[in-house]
């Protein structure tokens, strides 16, 4: 096996050895099993992590993944600035008053001091704005749909691995449309990509809702999420999509030429997802032993441990190696360890803790008798198959275990879903076990905004369909909604 | 055809309509051809470019035929900070003298002044040095074979679409071997490997070779580079890899324990591929038509155009879209351009501008006879082809056009390629059309920007292989190598 820079040890800020069982400490058990899987670590910079190779390769498939679809819904990318003049940041009001306490700021280009701060994009809706406003000119050129894969700085308070750094990678797609419909059925369709990604690729349930207002991205109109809920009962945003109306258009002029020959602004989108999905994946699968990925991400989704007795290499290795090109050949991402230095037990142990779906072992008695014994990772079961149609098993067993995580989490899902018809009910719940508690809500932040303060829970989003009925569990008016309430992360 | 954000116009800055002529302004026909082919555009921010999606989807195909190849040489991805603390960036002293003055500078965060700046990363020697320092530990942890894909910021004072701009995106690999041999043996086969890339994929042909002493990167013990000629005749440096010896490994502390339990430091390597490159490919095969891409890494290599005749959409485009599924099965990027709104003749204009391959026309009178009329977009040749077997013809014709384009641009150096046995030769060389000059070279800085002072031109690289011999162009000393000269970007 190369070392491509995932190595064993961990070292600095705290060597990991031991993982904080998960029901003793969640935050702490996440935290060391990143670290300690080298998923991620700590750099020199406050707030800043680095991704290791271990964690970019589920970057790299979340990356193929949704690209794939972003591009099969007509999408192209493009690349723009990193850097943006605080003029153009400061055009939509709400948008500056939202992003610029948490912006970095460039003051200093080689020797000269500069004459207007740039900003390290906190977002990029200012600068892409202000490219539309000089390319659209006319109806003929709408739709314009346009994604990037980029880097973001924001500049955080308290930073975690993954879920909340002050640099992040994502996606972020912007788009410009002739109508306000448009515009919103481009919200819905992007929001509905999105839960069928995650759901799909990552094994993750997810709600798809709109956000009150008071949660809303600054400057959109309305912004729509899909939520899920954690292994604490926590939940985390998954992904977002706003519908921007034509509030960025007005602020950056721009203007098109409509089909009655008048001019219009344009009505945007904006949406994206990012490296914190990975800290999703970690917390809505993990358990005491370590890592349990998604087949579909997971970087090695079959690792295969000879075992080593007698003349191990000659014997052994030969079949092991088979295997491994018969997987490779069926489209399997599968890793052979055949390390000398560590023993099968410790090896074991070690792919169990990195999460990967399926370890295969092969040893001289297998071999007589034709079959390799396989353990699941997500249900640490074991079971020997024969070596004959192997590859085949296996690919159905890794499509079995992707669907049994999802119906897990569905699962955990739906037990820590509750119903609450009085605020002592609600807070009752929110005080035991936590999860999402469903409740009409008046649609005032004022509601919104109590029960925060009296539960830590915030409103997580509201229903796509008309959902209106019951009375407030707050204040006992007139419920517009039946809401999705957690604590979120 | 959807559109999606390639739109009509340019717009801003100068409009531009007419292209001109490469012959007559070779500088002005790049930037015109880059704008009006929607390739890239300016932005608000200083010397950054926006790469627009027809620009950007060459990005994507270079970065997937580069990433294939460099994981398949046991490489890994990963993703380090952007911001670099200033102390860590000027811990290498030879580093820091070289990058300081092209460092843009964070100083604030949020609404805190920063104690310590942070620096955007001109490169990541420095960043990722201090990570390696905290995972190396035992020669059992080497190699260390780590790329990462970028955004990189340098403060430049002159800057030019896609070959000299302020923000740019590349891959950097960074790597840390136990021995010197294996860290020099890394540095070479990367060099080959960028060589076999970029002329495999973007038919373009390179001078591999060792830089001089003064053109060498910030901190390395040697640098490698690859260098091609463009349509003008200055050469373009391709990529770069950079033996760092132990400098890095000393300045950041890289230390392993070796097999024979002593401590010592890691030897290290850096490489880097850029998105300058796209520049390369436009100014070595465009012509006064506009843009020509090998077909490899053309966004679309064949464009179909239907003749709309009677009720074409009827009679023609069925057809046209069954060749588009024909190819698109074969694996063939192909476009169909069915916009009412334009003629054939606007459209077969600016697919040719667009640099696309191949063009397909087809109309009644093709269908009647079973062919249709092929355009080949390097030779402006037209040749009709029988509609059966067509898509096979077409991925035989896209691989001779790659091929072609390769040959010519052999040709075409071996044409502008001269040995000077005098330095008054030389200099007269060098005066007239410009090209390679090889002529020994004594090894010293002082002729080598006598050279430059002299003729502008400047030492591209010396041989691999020894080519020690004759006597120094300038001042009649013995050669140490016969070395490429030429005026560059």
């Amino acid at each position: 096996m190369a070392n491509s820079g995932d190595g064993k040890k961990s070292g600095g800020e705290g060597q990991v050895t031991e993982i904080t069982p998960r029901t003793e400490d969640f935050s702490r058990w996440y935290t060391d099993v990143i670290r300690r899987a080298e998923l991620a670590d700590y750099s020199p910079v406050k707030g800043c992590m680095v991704i290791r190779p271990y964690g970019y390769a589920i970057w790299e498939l979340i990356q193929q993944g949704l690209d794939r679809r972003i591009k099969a819904t007509g999408h192209v990318n493009a690349y723009f600035p990193l850097l943006i003049p605080q003029s153009l940041l400061t055009k939509e009001a709400d948008h500056v008053a939202g992003f610029a306490p948490q912006v970095a700021w460039v003051t200093r280009g080689g020797t000269e001091e500069l004459e207007e701060p740039l900003a390290i994009r906190p977002t990029s809706e200012a600068i892409i704005g202000t490219m539309y406003a000089k390319w659209i000119q006319s109806w003929r050129d709408l739709p314009v749909l346009i994604n990037q894969w980029a880097n973001i700085v924001r500049w955080e308070k308290v930073t975690r691995l993954f879920l909340r750094t002050t640099e992040f990678l994502w996606q972020e797609g912007h788009t410009a449309h002739e109508t306000a419909e448009e515009a919103e059925e481009e919200t819905l369709k992007i929001l509905g990509l999105y839960k069928e990604f995650v759901e799909t690729e990552l094994a993750m349930p997810v709600i798809a809702g709109r956000k009150s207002d008071s949660e809303k991205f600054a400057g959109a109109s309305r912004t729509y999420s899909i939520e899920a809920l954690m292994g604490d009962g926590r939940a985390l945003q998954a992904a977002t999509s706003h519908n921007l109306g034509q509030n960025f258009a007005k602020a950056f002029g721009i203007q098109f030429q409509a089909r009655d020959k008048s001019l219009q602004h344009i009505w945007g989108t904006s949406w994206g997802i990012t490296t914190r999905l990975i800290g999703g994946v970690i917390m809505m699968h993990g358990d005491d032993n370590g890592l349990v990925f998604p087949p579909r991400i997971a970087p090695h989704q079959v690792v295969i441990v000879p075992i080593p007795r007698g003349n191990w290499r000659e014997t052994v290795l030969p079949h092991a190696k088979a295997i491994f090109d018969d997987l490779t050949a069926q489209g399997v991402r599968v890793m052979l360890d055949d390390r000398d230095a560590y023993t099968p037990g410790w090896k074991f142990a070690e792919w169990e803790l990195r999460g990967v779906p399926v370890r295969l072992e092969i040893g001289p008695k297998d071999i007589e008798k034709g079959q390799v014994m396989l353990a699941r990772r997500d249900t640490r079961e074991k079971l020997s198959a024969s070596r004959e149609g192997l590859a085949a098993r296996i690919v159905d067993l890794l499509a079995e275990i992707q669907r049994s995580l999802f119906d897990r989490a569905v699962t955990f899902r739906e037990e820590h879903t509750s119903e609450a018809a009085s605020y002592d009910e609600f807070k009752q719940i929110l005080e035991g076990r936590p999860g999402f508690v469903i409740a009409p809500w008046c649609g005032s932040a004022e509601c919104e905004n109590q029960i925060k303060a009296d539960t830590q829970a915030t409103l997580r989003n509201l229903p796509l369909e008309d959902s209106a009925g019951g009375v407030c569990v707050r204040c006992g008016q007139p419920g517009v909604a039946r809401a999705h309430f957690a604590k979120a992360y």
